[in-house]
C-alpha cells in the first residue's frame, strides 16, 4: 500500500483495536505428528469459535520467498513496509537488549576481541569466547572510564559471552559509518570512516575511533578481552508515529525487549506484562483498554517451540492462548486479529518465507464460516493473500476509521 | 520483489534446483472435451504423486490480463522483472533464430521488400512474398557483397518466405534507431535516426542507412525482391546474470534457439537436447548435474499444441513428460519446479494472460496433499497466487540458499 493515502483517510474514532501477534506463527505439516501443524493439532475450542465468525487469510511478511528477522517480521504488522523502512543491526540489537533509544542516537553491535600487544592484529574475535559474568564485569569497567567522549554519551550494556552494545548518545550524530571491525583475524582493527558525506557521519567515526583506542587502553592487562570491535553502526530511524500515521493512540504489551523497541519506533506506548504468557498480557490490555486504541500483544512462545523444533511445545502455547482467549474478547474488541510476523516452522527449527495465517474478526470482516483457523483454512480465506504491510489498513477499515477515497 | 534484497540474501550452496517449463502450460476447460482442460484430461501418475508431495499455486507472467511472448514469459520466470528488463524485438528475433549475440551487438528484424526503381517508394513490403529458398538466395548474395560497413560486421541470417535477421557486430554501437522502414506502402524507405542524443546510435543508423542503400543497389535486378526494410533495431541488453545474481551456476536445456537465447541472456550454459522430448532433454539434465546449480528445462510441444488447438497433441505431450519423469526426479533435485511461461489454451490457439499452474517440490515446501496437477488444484495451493519473477525467489527459500532478511 502507498503511503500516504492511508494517512489521508484516517479517521479519529472510538473503537478499539487488538493485533495478537503469536510469534512464528505459522508452520509446515509435520509427518511425525499426523501430517498437522501445530495449529491444526492443538485443542483451540475458543480459538474455533472465533475463527467461525471471522475472516481468513494469510500475510507474506516482506515479499515471496523472503524469511524476515523479528525487526522487519514486526514493521510489515505495524504498517511499515520493511523493504523501505530499513533499522540497522546495532538497532535492532539495542532494542532487543532494552535499551531505549532516543532520536538522534547510533548504536553498535561490540564485542571483546583479543589483540596482539605489538602489532594491534586481532587474534581472536571473540576473545576466548569468555563468559557472561566476564563480560559484564568488564562493561562496567569501559563504563566506569569512557562514560563520554567530547559530548557523546557512551551508553553500554553487556550481552551473552563476548557480546555487547554500545549506543552513542550526543547532538549531531550520523550513522552511516564502516565497521570497526576486520570481520576476520590476523588483520588490524580497521578505523571506522563515514559511508555518506556529512559532518554528522565523520563525528561518528571519529567517536567509533576514539572509543575503540581509549578501550584497548583501558582493557591493556585484560587479555584475552584486551580490545573490542564494533559492527552494524545505525541510526535509531525517524518512522511517523502511529498516532501521526493512523490517529490510534497505541500499546504494545510484550514481555521481551525486542519487540518493544520495534514498536517504539512506531511510537506506540510500552508496557512489559509481569509474565511471558498470553494470561498476563491479556490482563495488562484490559488495564490499558481505556487509554489506548489499538492494542499490540506479542507472545513469544510460539516461535521459541519452533527455534527449539519442539512441536508439543507449540501446541501449547497455542492451547494456552486458547485458554486466555475469553479474557481479551470479553473486553469485546471492534477488530481482533490474530497472526504472527513470519513462520517458524517446527521442522525447520528457524525462521521461514512460508505465508503467515491470519485472522480478523469484526461485525463487518465477512465471516469465512471455516470451523478452524490453521494453515490450510486460511488459504481459502476471505481476506485472501495479503502483504503483512496491509493488514493495518484492513484492521482500520474493519474499525470504521477510513474515509472514502475520492468521491 | 525489489531487484537487490534477493541478489543481497543469495548464499552459497550445494543444493540443486530444476525448472521444468512446459511452454504455453496453462489452459481452459475445453467444452469439446467434457469441460476438462488438457492437465486435468492426461494420465499423470508420475505427476500425481509429485503433486501430493508439492506447494501448489499459480503464476502470473507479467501482470492480469497481460498476454506475454515467449521473452517476457521466460524473463519472468528467470527472475527479471519484464515490464523493466526490456528485450528488443530484433534481438528476440536474432535469439529465436539461434544467433548468437555478442555484447554490443544490434539485431533488427528484416524483410525483404519491392521498391520503384525512379521513385524509391516501397510498393509491396514482403516482395510478393518470395519463398523461403528465394529468401535464402537474396540473403547469401547480400552477404557475398556487404559483409562489412566499415569497421561494422554485418551478420544475416535467412528466416521464412520475405524475412530475414540482420545483426550490425562492431565497435561503439546503440541501439536506440529508428526504422528504416515506412510501415505502409507507397512512402520511400525512411532513414534511419538515433532516438537517443549520443554517438553510438549515430553510428548505428548510418551504418543501417548505409546497408539499405548498398542492398538495393546489390538487388536491383531481383524484383520483387529489390529493396529490403530493417525494424525493431535493439542492442542485446545488458543483464546481471544467474552467477551474479544468484550464486547460481545455471543451465539451459532447450532445443529451440529463442528459449536458449532468453536463458544466454541470463548468462545461463546453453545445451542443445539431441530431440524435442522430455526424455532427451531429461538426459542432458543428468549429463549436466555435476556441474550446475539450476537447470532450467524447455519443453516446446504444449505450447506448439496449443497454438494448433489439438487439445489430444496437448494431452499426448502432457503424458510423454509424465511418463520421462522419473529419469528427472531419480537425479533427487532438492528444488523441483514444474509450469509454463504463459498458458496457450487448445480453444485460444494461442498464448493468453490466464494465470499458469506451477508446482514446487522440496522438503520444505508445504506440500498440499492435492491429488493431482491442474488450473483448479492450483488455484487453492499453499504457493498462493505469485508474479512470475517472484519464483525464483521461492526456489532459492525453497533450495536453502536464502539468507535471513534483517535480524
Amino acid at each position: 500500500m502507498t503511503t500516504g493515502v492511508i494517512e489521508s483517510l484516517a479517521l479519529e474514532a472510538t473503537s478499539k483495536i487488538v493485533l495478537l501477534v503469536l510469534d512464528g506463527l505459522g508452520d509446515l505439516p509435520d509427518p511425525a505428528h499426523r501430517g498437522q501443524t501445530p495449529l491444526e493439532a492443538a485443542r483451540t475450542p475458543n480459538l474455533d469459535e472465533l475463527a467461525r465468525a471471522s475472516a481468513l487469510g494469510r500475510l507474506t511478511p516482506v515479499a515471496p520467498g523472503i524469511t524476515p528477522g523479528s525487526g522487519p517480521g514486526h514493521l510489515g504488522l505495524f504498517g511499515y513496509d520493511p523493504l523501505t523502512h530499513l533499522v540497522g543491526r546495532g538497532v535492532l540489537e539495542a532494542l532487543g537488549a532494552g535499551i531505549d533509544l532516543k532520536p538522534g542516537d547510533v548504536a553498535a553491535r561490540a564485542n571483546f576481541c583479543t589483540v596482539a600487544d605489538a602489532s594491534g592484529v586481532v587474534l581472536d574475535r571473540r576473545a576466548g569466547r569468555i563468559g557472561s559474568d566476564v563480560c559484564a564485569r568488564l562493561v562496567d569497567k569501559l563504563h566506569a572510564s569512557i562514560a563520554r567522549i567530547d559530548d557523546v554519551e557512551i551508553v553500554l550494556q553487556a550481552g551473552k559471552g563476548h557480546r555487547f552494545v554500545a549506543v552513542l548518545r550526543g547532538p549531531g550524530l550520523g550513522g552511516a559509518v564502516s565497521d570497526a571491525d576486520p570481520h576476520k583475524e590476523g588483520k588490524p582493527i580497521p578505523q571506522s570512516h563515514p559511508l555518506e558525506p556529512g559532518a554528522s557521519h565523520e563525528k561518528t567515526a571519529r567517536v567509533v575511533n576514539a572509543f575503540v583506542k581509549r578501550a584497548t587502553e583501558v582493557l591493556k592487562s585484560d587479555a584475552p578481552a584486551n580490545g573490542i570491535l564494533a559492527r552494524g553502526l545505525s541510526e535509531r530511524p525517524k518512522f511517523a508515529g502511529y498516532r501521526e500515521r493512523f490517529k490510534l493512540r497505541a500499546a504494545a504489551i510484550a514481555a521481551y525487549p525486542m519487540y518493544r523497541g520495534v514498536a517504539s519506533l512506531a511510537g506506540m506506548d510500552l508496557f512489559v506484562p509481569p509474565g511471558e504468557g498470553a494470561a498476563e498480557a491479556f490482563a495488562m490490555v484490559a488495564q490499558q483498554w481505556a487509554s489506548h486504541d489499538y492494542l499490540f500483544i506479542h507472545v513469544k512462545g510460539t516461535d521459541m517451540a519452533g527455534e527449539d523444533g519442539d512441536f508439543d511445545a507449540k501446541v501449547g502455547v497455542i492451547e494456552a492462548v486458547d485458554q486466555a482467549l475469553p479474557a481479551l474478547t470479553a473486553l469485546r474488541p471492534d477488530v481482533l486479529s490474530i497472526t504472527g510476523d513470519h513462520s517458524t516452522p517446527v521442522p525447520m527449527r528457524g525462521h521461514s518465507w512460508h505465508p503467515v495465517p491470519v485472522l480478523v474478526h469484526s461485525k463487518v470482516c465477512f465471516p469465512d464460516t471455516h470451523p478452524r483457523f490453521h494453515e490450510t483454512t486460511c488459504r481459502t480465506g476471505s481476506l485472501g493473500d495479503l502483504a503483512s504491510k496491509d493488514l493495518i489498513a484492513v484492521l482500520l477499515a474493519n474499525a470504521g476509521r477510513l474515509d472514502k477515497y475520492g468521491a
